[in-house]
């Protein structure tokens, strides 16, 4: 297993959806930064399962616990290592699992590459791994300050925004479950999850991220280019099957002199096609990518599979699970986005703070 | 900079457009296994520049010179320093560009972050860099072996090949100057080419790349799921805009009853929507993924920009370059998954051989 | 920071001597291994304070508490979290250092290059973080099982036990609080430390560490040489100044012909100066090498010194310390070389495990 | 294998004593530094066989060839390839030796761990490697500029220089061709050479490194700390047996009261027992360290070895070695501490560069 994310801003994570915690150890923090603890919980919460209709109804209070590296509010440059305590198991909902291979999950895969496998909720497979994801990115956020990074739901099965993100007010994210800024467009995302949820079904969408006032600079060529960074960052999070940025897909139908961002004299350029990012380094401009989910493999409905001896079985659908992860997406896209921008800028900050 | 690519297989390289040569070290190679060290050469005349009418003009042998950690043909262990020279370097045709930043080039953000930077050809940033890639990646294939790695050119500019992978014969893809195993589609995509070119312009376009005969059990969650490293690698390729893995983004307009790849007996499953990868780890069914690749930034046509200063300049097309960077890109992308693969290998016989 | 050791078997741990818990990941953890925890808490018990006489009288139960990563008693190859709670904090002993820098102790570097510093304990430089190396040894210890690995106190102050390791009987070490399996020595040795503590005065050591039953092959030239390894995990143990292993300094005044190890048809060796590695990879002899430890830096007595203003001061012994810390790092000595031996065998099963 | 060396700066070295060449790629280099290239070349000279009759009389002209990374006489953050090639190789010298395993030599470990070996010159193993390290060690030192690191030999065999480093005059150094500053002393070490030559022995002898004007703050506790680095570093040295910083084994004899190094109002130490390191960071003070060096394992005499079938051969000492190692392992000592402080003055300013 690789566990840490990062090379000088690191993140080491540990725990499973049922045990006694999650938690992890961050690693490479600047020193003697304060740090606003309630605001670390308030990003927790945006994440945590429960917080809306549209949300599995497992409770938990996903309470962080911060156990060292803070030292009368502010931070030592040791590690910082903190728990989240798991208080709303019901491993009973998984007996029925123990020896299954459900479809689309990691029963079998996992089951294949340790030879042992915790089938409770998933064990380390299970999206609440991501919480220690959120608290580390809530840090690197703090310390990041200038930057603004902003992630919404632009769509939920076929139904999709239309507008740019420029002409979106990202103050209303937050004012809608599914976390869309376009009031009509929430609208239809939320009765489409609902009608999907009713038929015990699942559904997949899309989360866009917008990174302002980005430094010029960041990145690492040759391997390292910050777009790499950014997809494996984002490929990590358990549902997602496509990362693009600046003018991704729809890019390789362009002409070079249609997708070409012509340079102005304040070095700013009139169109933004690269995304923010020339030769894997950030050059100023908006840094913004966009990433596909699918849905949810846990449905409502009775489907065959096979067991651990190969025979075919009936799963059920059974315990409380998200209809559409993508709501709940947005803070953990919003997390690793911060993370993997730190750690650049404390790597770019070794090699080239002379200048 | 970063110029080191893998965990236990591991590339390190080094060289730019112009100057001496290019090169890299390769580590982390299992011993006592013997080379092909022709069919090395073979693919790097894939990669090669000037390889056919579609593609840059400038001639380079691209010949590799290993200079060791191969002993009497076999691996020794010991890390395989290579070097190509650089044979063809026109660093006058640069000459016009020393103070411009060219559009959507890396010239700024390398200018900008390094304070510095080698003109001629792109420096570190041109994709010529990619052939010590095809090195590694082709010794990589050779100790893969069972494992079969395949990429086509699966669009061309807003030509697409509709066609499933498993309808097309790879044994075509080789014949095609355009690498597209598609006969009519091959030829549809070649004239897009080469009417590009007339108007002094360049397309963007897509490759597919599917890998069969995966082991069960490649990928190590939670920060380094197979998908994840896939997307990093491919992200890493100059060009790339884009990367989907399995149902990618369509699969986010899916329903989970339709998406959930269902178990048969034999471990299989009937759908292959999850690309072959579950929980960030390989489930032994086909692995594929599209990349999308802008459009080459260099044009023959007179573009506005500004130079070191931030006046406005008239950059005007010199220089040899690729209408299509596809073609081309091909063996790049399948050294890439190769390298890739080949670590995660390496990485779980540590961990998990004993079962 | 660098708080993780260790390259597939990977310790980063966390916490400092006041606050409220140290703990760590230990993550690259082969699966599907039974643990016995009990025995992992017997040698956090060997390390702990309190346990004797010799050592500082801080009580901490030192109970391991782990939170992820064994299920069913078994490794699952996920991350393994643990905290060890603070119990017996008095952190008002160190008010009067609060803005102290005390001689030899790492206040004013910390100070220095953190700009803040917990100053309660020693914060991060503590010693008490080394309770989590000793859990990861303890399970480093159990998968390697077949190797044999003993550390023990061969020198206090300026006495020094005369006798080869072959001479010894490692069944004695735990029988006397100074850990030294030789009886007449160890009563010695403990006379020192108490005559040393009564006059509020501490006193260095040396420990030699014995690794038997070690498989040929271990250790990755040429930069991460067995014993170079071995060299950064030992000098990492706070207190550290000295490490040689083999025939170590007195080796430096020997002959070619004197130091040869001659081999043997069994492929033993007659004579073992190399001390079980050469080339920097483990040959299938005894491992050995021997520590020298520097006096404990606080002592009960007055000592001048500045403060955080640079002016002069005088510092008073106060708080519980360790009059000599050999007998405490021999459980240290022992899990660092359990750790750095299991990393190197993940490590070269990857590469080497088809010959 | 492990052929990187380094966190930010990394040399990646490869290359065996017989082959084309051998080289490396320095990665993490600031950029836009001028570097004096006849310099580097200097120091490759004070490493190189045959520049006295102390040495090897095997004749290579360790000529460095930069392929990458400088243009127009400065770094521009790209990595820096280069090679040296082989000239002067005897493979026939090897002959004999091919199925046999030399005393203390690596033949034996290297078939073991890789079933296959590069019996010419010792392969992989051959202290030929190291020059790689000078020349990186170069590129440190010109970028550390206000700090200085010397070496010297301080001992040959039983022969022992008393003095401090503080009184000798270490411009002194390269004036003899033993290294060492006392001209007396110098005089007798050279003797001690020729007559251990005469007979067809070898000898062991140390090095003591002196670093003067060492920032406050280097080193990155717990796991890297600076005398950790310093001695992984130091061990990967082919013939090092110990390493020892600041009062060393010695300091293991001393009382806390006596070891403590009292602060004076400058920041600075009355005494300097910690050798310039506390908790493992820089203290400003000098900092010191002393390594052991075995006896070169081959000898002009006939030894009794195995051959790879465990039959019992007679090995006769052929080739051209050193009779002593010290005198050329001063500019690699220097260099490895070099680069180790390079990197950590690196990393410290990724994260503490704001104080």
């Amino acid at each position: 297993m690789s566990n840490t994310f990062g090379k000088i801003f690191r993140l080491t994570s540990f725990g499973a959806s049922h045990g006694a915690a999650i938690g992890g150890v961050i690693d490479g923090i600047p020193s003697n930064i304060s740090l606003n603890l309630q605001n670390i919980q308030q990003e927790l919460n945006r994440r945590k399962p429960g917080q809306s209709k549209l949300t599995t109804q497992r409770k938990e209070a996903d309470k962080v616990k911060f156990l060292s590296g803070i030292f009368e509010g502010k931070t030592t440059g040791d590690p910082i290592g903190f728990i989240i305590e798991n208080t709303d198991e019901k491993s009973k909902d998984y007996a029925h699992i123990k020896n299954a291979f459900r479809p689309s999950h990691a029963d079998f895969t996992y089951q294949k590459k340790y030879g042992i496998r915790d089938y409770r909720g998933g064990g380390r497979s299970s999206a609440r791994t991501t919480a220690s994801i959120v608290v580390a990115g809530a840090i690197a956020k703090q310390i990041l300050d200038d930057i603004s990074i902003s992630a919404y739901v632009n769509a939920v099965g076929d139904l999709k925004l239309k507008k740019n993100y420029q002409d979106l007010d990202f103050c209303q994210i937050e004012t809608s479950p599914v976390r869309c800024p376009d009031a009509k467009m929430a609208q239809k995302f939320i009765e489409k999850i609902e009608n999907t949820k009713k038929i015990g079904d699942t559904i997949g969408g899309q989360v866009t991220c917008v990174v302002k006032n980005v430094p010029i600079g960041l990145g690492e060529p040759v391997f390292d280019k910050l777009q790499a960074r950014l997809a494996y960052a984002m490929l990590n999070i358990p549902a997602v099957k496509g990362f693009e940025y600046g003018s991704g897909f729809f890019g390789s139908k362009m002409l070079g002199s249609q997708h070409n961002d012509i340079f102005l004299p304040n070095e700013k350029t009139k169109t933004n096609y690269s995304g923010g990012i020339q030769g894997g380094i950030s050059n100023g401009m908006d840094i913004y990518f966009t990433l596909a989910f699918k849905p949810v493999a846990t449905i409502m409905q009775d489907q065959e599979s096979i067991d651990i001896n190969g025979e075919i079985i009936k799963i059920s659908g059974k315990g409380r699970h998200d209809p559409c992860v993508v709501p709940r997406a947005v803070p953990i896209v919003e997390a690793l986005a911060a993370i993997t921008l730190l750690d650049f800028m404390l790597l770019d900050k070794s090699l080239n703070s002379k200048k």
